[in-house]
């Protein structure tokens, strides 16, 4: 701090206070829900319904990461896997109702109770969720310790990765209330690192790890598959085009008719045929699938891009 | 983007390319080793020692996770857990040696080879190597259906909030090559707002999950418990006496024997006494100190805060 120079700071001659002050506006789509605390903010109690699991969530690349693995594991015919899916509206504030506060403290989506057991086991962090439900039904993670180690790798490698590029790139690139060209430049820089790293890991594996699907996959395809699509209408200024290796995976795990109907709950935005708002039985998919292509004269937009 | 207005932006009349330019300077004190490519950038093949477990890393928070977990399963009578760290040093480029990459191709520290298979097993991410030597010697990780998931929420939790406290807060406060104030208040209020759970989390619980020292532990208090002591020189700013719950966790965990030897190892700052920069043998500990100490006519110092 000593060699700063109070000039170039942005703005001209701004000095950190000794003290931050939380007061302060951070500004962007989201400030109105940000808060240096934690914890309830009203009363709110959760629904519950019919099934083991019940999921808060929304269709964010971490929500998705969840409804993928459900929708896997009744794809591989675990009938027990069943799950409702409740839409929690992050911007309205949902996050910070005293139900799901109980469930996840750090007010993030998604959130899920497993009602098998009494009382419920709650789950929070996305990856945790996943670990837990492929333990829970012996799939998608190896028991091999070679492939289980390669499996906790990619997941972690995830897990600690994207914060960089959906709190970092995307922040500076889409959502905060104005440019800022260094943190622009230090988030597009560290997002193509990864992208490439990935474009270089795919070039001779089918999966992540190799020829075995597993969590790793359905923690990464939600990110990197939005990244290589339409996040932060960002694929020009990024040059996603140069990482084809990652386009093979992304265009071949988003054909799986389960990652496709994960992809489509708690979804909010994209085509309407996309977006199942809730889903508390398999038939959800169908029905509002069927019942807006009617109200379009009978077209058929497929949903994905 | 439609309703941006450029003159805001910084520095005054920024406008973000069509196409991101790779060739931009990042700037700050990582400048010369971020770039938007993955991969080796020179041959240079990796130390191996006598011991099954092979870590190459560094006394950061992250690399200082896993030591942590190595002193405690030594601590507890696992003679197998033995282990040689090598000091990599990421200023000087190291991670981006052959083998380190051959290791992990994120090309971040840690880095672990497991050498009691053939060919050893290759751990990358520090939350990674938690779960894998936790299950190998069956501690630290509950099999309990609850407490386990409840490790794993807070483990991934760390996982994924950290980014937003090193990369995110340490290095707009600390590290960048001059000061925003958008992004310091963006990231100080994250910060705080996870030092804020944490607090009323530990408020009436002697660990994250309860009674039951973890894994998760041992990935939060190398982060937290240096957010709380010298981090950044952003105890003040950051107002972290308030956290007086937080404070007694970290002050309770630093003063367990295996947690200040696994502080001290791949440790290159601090006092001398404190810097045990590569860890062969547990004799390492006495014989640094005992001679860095005679150097000092005898004056025993704590390493410790």
């Amino acid at each position: 701090m000593a060699d700063s120079d109070p000039s170039k700071n942005q703005p001209a001659g701004y000095e950190p206070p000794e003290v931050w002050d939380p007061g302060v506006e951070s500004g962007g789509t989201f400030a109105s829900i940000n808060a240096p605390t934690s914890g309830a903010r009203f009363e709110k109690e959760l629904p519950v319904g019919k099934h083991p699991h019940q999921l808060y969530s929304l269709g964010t690349p971490n929500g998705v990461k969840v409804t993928i693995l459900f929708e896997e594991l009744l794809e591989k015919g675990f009938s027990d896997a069943e799950y409702d899916a409740w839409l929690i509206n992050i911007g309205a504030g949902d996050q910070f109702g005293s139900g799901f506060v109980d469930i996840n403290p750090n007010s993030k989506i998604p959130a899920l109770a497993d009602h098998s057991f009494d009382p419920p086991i709650h789950l929070f962090e996305s990856g945790s969720m996943l670990v837990y439900l492929a333990e829970k039904f012996g799939a998608f993670l190896p028991t091999d310790t070679r492939k289980r180690a390669e499996t906790m790798n990619w997941l972690m490698w995830q897990m600690g990765s994207a914060p960089f590029v959906g709190g970092g790139f995307g922040h500076f690139y889409n959502y905060a209330p104005f440019k800022i060209e260094y943190a622009i430049d230090r988030y597009a820089m560290e997002t193509k690192r990864q992208m490439h790293l990935l474009d270089t890991i795919l070039a001779d594996r089918e999966f992540i790890i190799g020829d075995e699907y597993t969590i790793a996959d359905m923690a990464i395809v939600p990110w990197y598959g939005s990244m290589m699509r339409t996040a932060y209408s960002s694929q020009k200024f990024l040059a996603t085009h140069e990482y084809t290796n990652l386009e093979r995976y992304v265009a071949q795990l988003f054909d799986r008719p389960a990652v496709k109907r994960g992809r489509m709950v708690n979804q909010t935005f994209g085509k309407p045929e996309g977006q199942v708002r809730e889903r508390h039985d398999a038939r959800d998919f169908e029905h509002n699938r069927e019942s807006q292509i009617e109200e379009r004269g009978g077209e058929r937009i497929t949903w994905d891009d």
